[in-house]
């Protein structure tokens, strides 16, 4: 089972917590520059700190060769967030450790020779840090990491130099994105060295109110301080969005529940739909079940879930049926959801 | 129970007949130009003209003096068709004679002395003929009608001298009208002497795809050959929305099932809707179920009936409810749509 699969009682905007670290082997040239048989090398070096030690944070962990493997499922991979998208898309010479749950995976030879990610649903940015860091651990005492005294650990682009890490929250803010209260958070993000963005990064869409918020810098403030700061921002944007969805309910409860109902009403119904419609209503309904106002199979907690299976890879894997067309596509969404809800 | 509240079978694009009569008598000026005490003596000669004879026709026609009754009523009789909505805002001096059904219905003093008029379901126009000429042969007996060898019957307004017969069907034309058809039959429609418009008359807004089609001569052409042309471009115009009704499943399989459906969700799951969403929806849920998509409790010849309860005065009554403002009437009204599908 995946780690997104589990219910959970959930009525935070909080989704999930992902914290990623960035490092690489001193004795090779970065990715970019490796030549095919130094990058098979690393590869193998690298597989064996991390399988070979009998740790309990490698239990369960698998290695795969990505020069080998069906696209499609590189593709599932990357709309869940187990890879990134760029790695999706040029696999060769490249490698993935990565657990049942997938909410560990460390991929080899992308951007850097590792990325070390642990996912954890709702509020738990600490665990998965220690979830990662652990991974960290065990794996430079068998490699040789660039690391220099002044700048910390040394990687390909230098907006990574220093700690490595990337922590980030998805969060759920229906209500700040329609009453246009995100914008007037953004200045005090930025200031704050954090990025808000759509969850597959820069320049994605936005959907169903999902946004990813992330810090920017990597130099000049410890693990601790980065993730202390981050907890501290989402907590705030968090709070605000729940004081708006009180408040919002109380003011306009008829249109509250009628938005709720009618996106049960339709995804229960509806034989296409398109993506971004899906995750509208996706997130009313996340919305009215926090609210309590709809009594039906659906939880909070669950909708993550469906919103990653709609996604078009994964919506294929999920009813194992190859689409052949976007219109099929749509069709079979509408099916997977009727199927789900209901 | 009211003539339209009857389940019946119904696969046409023809929802109802309905054929109105104008008379005046002669000894009276017009309505618009008789004092108080003449138009209450002419009501109570055409009453006594109407109500003494015991013929079969007359059985079950009650009398009411509109000066004296409710305004809330006089709007829900206006938006059922019983009277006329110039009735409805000018009702002193002015009378009605009825029945239960509410099929049969005679104003008094309204532009002419007397409109008889009969609605039956379905296409029926010759039973509607038969019925309003049969109350006016009855009344023609009492009175002294102004008829004029030449001109035939004399009326208010010289656009319903001659035959004084307005003939007219109600059609559910979605098809024709989404795929911009009916504009390619109005020259053929007004040549033919006749005029397609919004149900509730002139310059009245089209709501779910239902039209009303009316002769607009009355001079040069007997009652029979006018209803006779009427029936023979109704079937034209039906026939054609049939096939386009086929064909469009056809080749938009998916697009017609799932605008039927999502009609569905949203009529049984919406918490407030305004009466042109609500109208569009049940002109979906009326095709869906013709092409045999819905399996719920809603037949075609149903929804006919939930098209005039969602009006607003019908509304309430149905509901038993004064609404506050336009918002509470969208609200009643989804809470009767909920009620009436599910």
């Amino acid at each position: 089972m995946r780690w997104y699969e589990h219910q959970c009682v959930d009525d935070s905007a909080i989704i999930s917590s992902r914290v990623r670290l960035a490092r690489n082997l001193s004795p090779y040239p970065f990715p970019s520059r490796l030549a095919p048989p130094a990058a098979a090398k690393a590869i193998q070096e690298m597989q064996a700190a991390v399988l070979k030690p009998q740790a309990e944070i490698t239990n369960g962990l698998t290695f795969v060769d990505l020069s080998h493997v069906d696209l499609t499922w590189l593709y599932q991979l990357s709309e869940r967030h187990v890879i990134s998208p760029a790695m999706a898309n040029k696999a060769a010479l490249r490698g993935l450790i990565y657990n049942n749950e997938e909410n560990i995976s460390i991929m080899l030879n992308e951007e850097d020779h590792l990325r070390i990610q642990a996912i954890m649903p709702q509020q738990n940015l600490d665990e998965a840090y220690e979830a990662a860091a652990a991974l960290d651990d065990t794996m430079a005492a068998g490699l040789n990491y660039a690391f220099d005294a002044d700048f910390g650990y040394l990687t390909s682009c230098p907006t990574n130099t220093g700690t490595g890490l990337r922590a980030s929250y998805m969060l759920h803010l229906p209500l700040m994105e329609s009453t246009g209260n995100l914008k007037a958070y953004a200045d005090l993000i930025t200031k704050a060295g954090f990025a808000i963005r759509g969850t597959h990064g820069e320049g994605t869409e936005v959907l169903g109110g999902i946004y990813q918020i992330s810090n920017q810098l990597t130099m000049g403030k410890s693990e601790e301080e980065t993730i202390s700061a981050l907890k501290h921002l989402a907590n705030q944007i968090a709070g605000k969005e729940f004081s708006l969805r009180e408040l919002f309910f109380k003011e306009y409860r008829h249109e509250t529940e009628d938005a709720v109902h009618r996106a049960y009403g339709i995804l229960t119904n509806c034989r296409k739909i398109g993506l971004a419609e899906a995750m509208k209503h996706l997130s009313d309904i996340r919305l009215g079940a926090m609210l309590g106002l709809l009594r039906c199979n659906i939880a909070a907690g669950t909708i993550l879930a469906l919103m990653i299976n709609i996604l078009p890879y994964n919506l294929q894997e999920v009813m194992g049926q190859t689409a052949r067309d976007v219109r099929h596509l749509d069709v079979m969404r509408a099916e997977y959801l009727r199927k789900s809800i209901s």
